[in-house]
């Protein structure tokens, strides 16, 4: 099942889409996709809804998709989760996950414009798993029980200034926050549909030339790995999204660190999460 | 003027506090202090319904305060913006403002009981002027028009884990972010009643012995500086958060390191932003 947001900016309806590709509306069960529709059983009740066949049939007909999470609480990233990127970026191997975080209100549609910020002449492309979180995770005794706390997955593009990031204090968070750097979607698929979340290719091309290209099996530490160390140190509540890294292949560490420039297209996917697809601006 | 939430955790209803300790409720005028709140002109609608008289007298009566604003969308901190605190930690007195971030979810009320996280035996405190953002602040042209982007200051407790932090990965947000790690308040207090917020005196005391004692003439890079800056790399939103930093005195830099154990009470308080006081206790 997955589970989606279409419309404008902030005006966006929930919807989902079944096993044959068909998309209904969820209006009937909730206002929106988020924290209080996880916490509540939301997803369990559209798809009861769903097998029941009360959900009006819609198209999407070219609306806009948004984030298939509306502001989420908090948004927690993994650094060097990928040997291969920890490399690239010259940095060891972690014998922790490294953590850091993004400011949510950077979530923004797969498919909306990115906004290169001013000032900016490094920024960079990532691409990651998202998971979302759908109950609350605290001190959670092992990775089965990290497992329980996850509603579904998504794509992130982890969009980072570089100089903002590495050059300007030794904190990332700066170059990670910037007005529309983290697009998320195009859905949110729940983990019955995923399968197992460590099998999955990571692709990212720039202009139509391919620059990213991973697998989720080379992650350091993995999904319910990494959702079992976070609860022993903050606590993860419905809507909470977690970057889970990102493969090697970003500009930072490709021989003339191609940074994006206005006009530049990102085109990602994942494995059965879909296609983002975004255009780089000029803010 | 001071605004503030009283009652049960999850249940706080919005009140003011006027010029002359008076204290009313602004339910007829608002649901909650949060962005929306913030956004909408509520602060100017609290003054005016004030002024005439409108607004129902009530009394605090022993009930619990929450934090002052409902539901940060986030928590910005400001590290080492003190020189005493820089030169304590043994970190070099930094060029630019040094960003991170915690989970705003961490803002707890002012009195609160703070968790001692499980496995910790670096629980530390700091005293900190947070500043709560009233206005989009975004690529803001100077320092006057950050000010206009402020609605008000209260007290920050940031609570830090230093092992959390500064041991297990290079990035601070882990050791920031602990369930509870963030106790705010008592009052947001606005900028008219404020005056000058470079010339307030910032102190901490644990078991009743001063362990803090600043003034914000110290920081090194002002309010003003900070939501500027700020703005040239994120987006600041209506109910953020910044924690401005913290002076010297904390656990970290004391001879024999005595940081935090099951019962300490730890008392804060800032010039015209009254005073926060906490018992710790293990998770």
């Amino acid at each position: 099942m997955k589970l989606l947001r279409i419309g404008a900016l902030g005006a966006e309806i929930p919807a989902v889409i079944d096993a044959d590709g068909g998309m209904f509306a969820v209006t009937s069960l909730t206002d929106d996709i988020d924290g209080a529709f996880f916490a509540s059983g939301g997803i369990d009740r559209v798809r009861q809804a769903l097998a029941e066949g009360l959900l009006p049939r819609i198209e999407e007909a070219g609306r806009r998709i948004g984030a298939p999470v509306a502001r989420p609480g908090k948004l927690v990233c993994v650094g060097l989760n990928y040997r291969d990127h920890a490399e690239e970026t010259g940095a060891a191997v972690p014998k922790r996950p490294v953590i850091f975080m993004k400011d949510p209100s950077t979530v923004v549609g797969p498919h909306d414009q990115v906004l290169i910020p001013r000032g900016s002449v490094k920024t960079d492309w990532e691409v990651e798993l998202a998971v979302v979180i759908g109950r609350e995770a605290r001190y959670l005794a092992d990775p089965a029980a990290a497992a329980e706390c996850i509603a579904g997955y998504a794509i992130s593009n982890d969009v980072s200034e570089r100089a903002f990031q590495l050059e300007y204090s030794p904190q990332w968070d700066l170059g990670k926050s910037c007005e529309t750097f983290n697009p998320m979607g195009p859905w949110l698929v729940t983990p019955d549909e995923v399968g197992d979340p460590q099998t999955l290719g990571l692709r990212l091309a720039v202009n139509g030339a391919a620059r990213q290209n991973g697998n989720t099996k080379n992650m350091i530490f993995d999904v319910a790995y990494l959702v079992r160390y976070l609860s022993q140190y903050m606590v993860l509540h419905p809507g909470d999204v977690i970057n889970t890294g990102t493969p090697a292949g970003v500009a930072l560490g490709l021989p003339g660190t191609p940074y994006l420039r206005e006009g530049d297209a990102v085109e990602l996917s994942i494995d059965g999460l879909g296609t983002q697809r975004q255009t780089f601006i000029n803010a």
